[in-house]
This record gives C-alpha cells, structure tokens and sequence, in this order.
C-alpha cells in the first residue's frame, strides 16, 4: 500500500517535528474529481461526517411525515454536538413529544464537549446523561424513525435492528456502493459504522448536495437536512468550533461536518461539490488544517472566510508562557 | 524523503482505522545497530525524552558538589512529572535549599498532569504555579547549575545563556553529534531543543548506560541519574504513568523516558543498548505500543514485565458504553 501523501506538517522554529498523511477528494455529483490527493478509493470510516446521510430514514421511513421535526431537530440530527443547554433542549424536546425520554437512548453518557456546560454540571453536582452525548440528537432522530416503522425502540442500535437497515441502505444510496459486513465496526455511539472509499463519500455530498440522481423525496429529505444544519450550525456542533463557526461564516454556502479520528465530509453547496477527507493518523487538528487548505483554493472565500479559514491553515503551537514556539499547517 | 513504516494502527471493528508511521533503533555504544526501522538519520526534536541528558550539567558544572543533590532530586531533574505532592516537594526543597523559590523558575504554569493533583487544587481554589510544570525538576536542576556557575539566574532559559550552553555540550558529547543552529525549536517550557539524528540519540543512551567512550567524570554522572531514575520511577513521571510502571516492573534494568511528540528513548541497561523512537504523528499512544512492541522482543521481559508491556501494545478502543470496539496496536 503506498503511503499517503503529507498533507499538514507541525514546525517547531526552524525544523519539522510532526507529518500527517492523508488523502482527500472534491468531487461534483457525475463524479467528476475536481480535486484530490492521495488514495481516494481506500476505504475509511466516516464516522459522524456522515450524520446528515444517517438521517435521511427520519423521511425516508415516514417520522418526519408522523411527528414533524423541527428545523432544529433536523440539525441536531446531524450534530455532534457539545451538550450546551440547547442541545440538550432540542433532543429532549424531540424525544418526549414522541413519548420517549433520556431513558431509551442507547448512545451512553459522557461530559459535554463545551468546557461551560461540563462545569454546569459540576456545580450542580449532576452527572452527565446521555442527552449530553454528542450523538443523542441523532439517536433521538432514530427512536423516532423506529416508532415512525411500528419497531420496538429497544436495541435500535444493533446492526440487525430494522432502523440500522434503513440507516445502512439510505447511506448505500447516497453514496452509490455497498456497505459490507467485511469493513464494518461499532462507532462510539453503539451504532454501526462502515467503511467504504473516500471518494464514494464526497460523492454523496455531492448528490445531497445537489440532489442530481437522487430519487425526488431523497433529494427533498437531503435538502431539508442540509438547509437545517446551515441555516443552525450552533446545533450541530457548538461554541466555539470549527464547524459551526465554519457553516456560519459561509452562510448556507457550505456544509461541513467533522467525524471522529479525523474526517470532514461536507458540501460547497452553490458549486455542487461534495468532499471527504481523511488524515490516516486521527489527528482531528491536522484535518481541520488540511480541509482549511482545500476550501481556500476551492470555495472561493469572502475576506470574512478566509481570515477564518487561515486560523485553522495555520494554528500556532505556543510554549506553556504564551510564547508562539511553532505551527501546525496545511501543506 | 521516502516514507517511514507504519509501525502501529487502530482497528475497528474488522478493518484499520489509524496508521501510525515512525522509525526506530536500538543501538550499542560501539554504534553496533540491533533493530531499527524507518529513517533513523532523520533530525527529530528529542523535546523531554533527553532530560536525563539535560540533567549531566548538575555533574559537569559542579552543582552536584556545591548543593549535594539527594537522589530524588536528580530524578525529578531527569523527570517530566505529574505535578503530585511529592513531585512539587521535591522541586520546592531543592529551590529552597539553594535560595530560591518558585518565583525563580522560568518554565510557566500549567495543570498537574494528575487529576487528583487538580483536584485537590481546584477544591483549595489555588491557581497551578510553576511547581506544578512537568519540568520544574529539571528547571530546578538548571536554577542549580546557574548558581554552581556563579551566573545571574535569571533568563537562564535563553539559548545563549551560559547553562543552556552547557546543558548543548554535554548533550552532543553523549550523542556525538553537533547541535546546529538551523535545527533548533524552543520546547514548551521555554528553554532550546535542537532536533539531531533518531540514531544519535539512542546513541547517547546506549553511552550513558554503559560509560562506554565517555570521560570517567560523565560517565559517573550519567551513572547518578540513570540509577536516580530507575530508583525512583514515580517521580520520573506519575501514578500510573507508562514510563513510572515500566522502569518499577523493570527493577532497573530499564530507563524509559517519554518525550512530547510521541518520542520516546531509554536504555536496556543490563544490555548496554540505547533505543530512540519517534512517531511521525506526534501521537503518543501509538509511540507507546510502538515501544511496548520493541521492548518484548528485545527487552527478554519477565512474565510480569511481559503483561504489562502487553497491555500498552494492544490498547483496548470502547464504546461510550464502555463496550470494546477496536484496538491500537504495534504492528
């Protein structure tokens, strides 16, 4: 297997100190490649990059139709989110107007990602819930699409659950291959993850994007989607991070979503390209600075953008003073 | 510049996730190569894995007659520690006993690396202090050998201050190689590290762990510290720490020193080999199974040192749920 070409580097004075290989690809919806390094058809893992994919059986399997999400739901959907009080709101809000609760969530509890939210709790001396795992927006999303099918919601996790199914073969669709049992694992949530290649993903992005072959509810249910998550990129990752201030700045735009272990899938939405990007080594820094290089060359930024996508091309490592001491960059 | 292998990888599931490159050797003093992989030409940044190296001025410079160090304090001098009692006793003792304090200590502040050191702070509503620093042994060390050299203290971790001169020299007699100029990068705690070949360093292990080729009055120092840090394990790094567990479960016939950056260099004394290791990455549990990996094959470990080496060449990746999905393991 040929290694990876290096797309980010971290330089300490005058000398390299860190590589990071990784391969990424920028395709439209005919599968044209307008841009790419490295071995797009290696298959990777997308993990939560593709929780706006995930998503499509809330309409595919009637629960959209049966409880009307919401706009913010929809986001929620396709966050990972950081456990601030909105997104805590949002997902318990969904699951007790279909009669659920924090209770049949499957997804685990840990501390909130956002530093505010987890020093919340402390204060009140309450422990993290499952509503405040990144992915219980997406997993309230599921309980409702297994109501929506008449499923017991126990177990709706397992990959032979029916919701699993609908998850698994909404994804075949978009992304235009199969999902096989040969490259399949358990993501942190509990619920399956499949790898496949890179280049299938960003082709998904694109077809979502575009909707351009793509069945016409499909095509409605991925806009629905990616206009949810654009028009509240606070919900679908937090204060303060990347993606959020990212979808933000570009204003409906782009639609961006980090997965674990260093992906980011999303759509440079008025262009029609979808992308997906994978630093081999999990380094989720060097993949923001690697997907940074990428749309300063390709989604035509305002000055606004740019200066936002420069911090993330070009984050300074500082010593333990304050002092900056070297850089993490895009190649 | 030609790949390095992929010496460790995360699986999910049944297909790869990470791939970690890096390069490796394990050298004698005679300069005889045992095992190696990758570029081991190649400049790296050695960052904290050369403390003990850093810590020969304490012999060289006459601190160590001046100030008559006790053996926990050349331990905490080779250290990059946890910031627990006895690692911020320690520093503040020997501050004390040379006339000076805290105040003098130029490496910043940071959290304890222990939690339970945090804590215990947080609950007291007391800021961390630059005791606190992983590396105020060695800076306490240096502070020592300021005033054994009857030098104004202060900007002692200036790369032209006269103990940073010294702590230069005496790393490029142990390694047999200059340091240069257009290889040097300022560590996170403010004084110079100078990247020079993975070889040279495993080199100098090798040297200080044998005496062999070294003058007889730095062979006895490098002799000091390594039997401080194999002596005194907890204050090298911490409760729980690899490197603390290791060298204890090796009764000193391992030094082990992690370096930030996924170095990682030590001694197999009762070998006389030196080995020096970096991850291309920078991630330091992929360095660390890379080092478990090497050490069972060469360190010819006891069954208790064979388990607990295990158990960092194959760590367990779980679910929220804590059930295990993946492992990282040497390859």
């Amino acid at each position: 297997m040929d290694a990876n070409p290096i797309l980010a580097e971290t330089v300490r004075g005058n000398w390299v100190e860190n590589r990071h290989r990784g391969a990424y690809v920028v395709i439209d919806a005919n599968g044209t490649i307008i841009a790419s390094a490295g071995d797009i058809e290696r298959a990777i893992f997308p993990r939560s990059a593709i929780k706006s994919m995930q998503a499509l059986p809330i309409f595919a399997r009637g629960a959209e139709n049966k409880f009307h999400h919401s706009e913010e739901e929809l986001a929620l959907a396709c966050a990972s989110h950081h456990g601030e009080d909105a997104h805590v709101a949002t997902a318990s809000g969904l699951l007790a107007r279909i009669g659920l609760s924090v209770a049949d969530l499957e997804c685990g509890a840990h501390q909130p990602s956002n530093a505010a939210a987890r020093e919340a709790l402390r204060r009140a001396g309450a422990e993290p819930s499952a509503l405040h795992n990144n992915c219980s927006g997406k997993h309230s999303g599921m309980l409702s699409v297994a109501l929506a099918m008449g499923l017991p919601t126990s177990g709706y996790v397992a990959r032979e659950h029916e919701v699993q199914r609908a998850v698994r073969s909404a994804v075949e669709t978009v992304i235009g291959e199969r999902l096989t049992e040969d490259k399949c694992g358990t993501d942190g949530c509990s619920i399956p993850t499949f790898a496949a290649p890179l280049r299938a993903f960003a082709y998904g992005f694109a077809r979502m994007s575009t909707g351009q072959g793509l069945a016409p509810d499909l095509a409605y249910a991925a806009k629905r989607l990616f206009d949810a998550a654009t028009s509240h990129p606070h919900l679908v990752a937090g204060t303060g991070h990347p993606d959020t201030l990212l979808m933000t700045a570009f204003k409906g735009r782009l639609m961006q979503k980090v997965g674990a272990e260093a992906v980011q899938c999303g759509a440079i939405r008025d262009k029609g390209w979808g992308y997906a990007l994978k630093c081999d080594d999990g380094n989720v820094a060097a993949s923001q600075a690697m997907l940074a290089g990428i749309l300063l060359k390709l989604a035509d930024p305002d000055t606004e953008q740019r200066a936002l996508l420069e911090k993330y091309a070009r984050q300074p490592i500082n010593s333990v003073r304050g002092m900056q001491v070297g850089e993490l960059r895009a190649c």
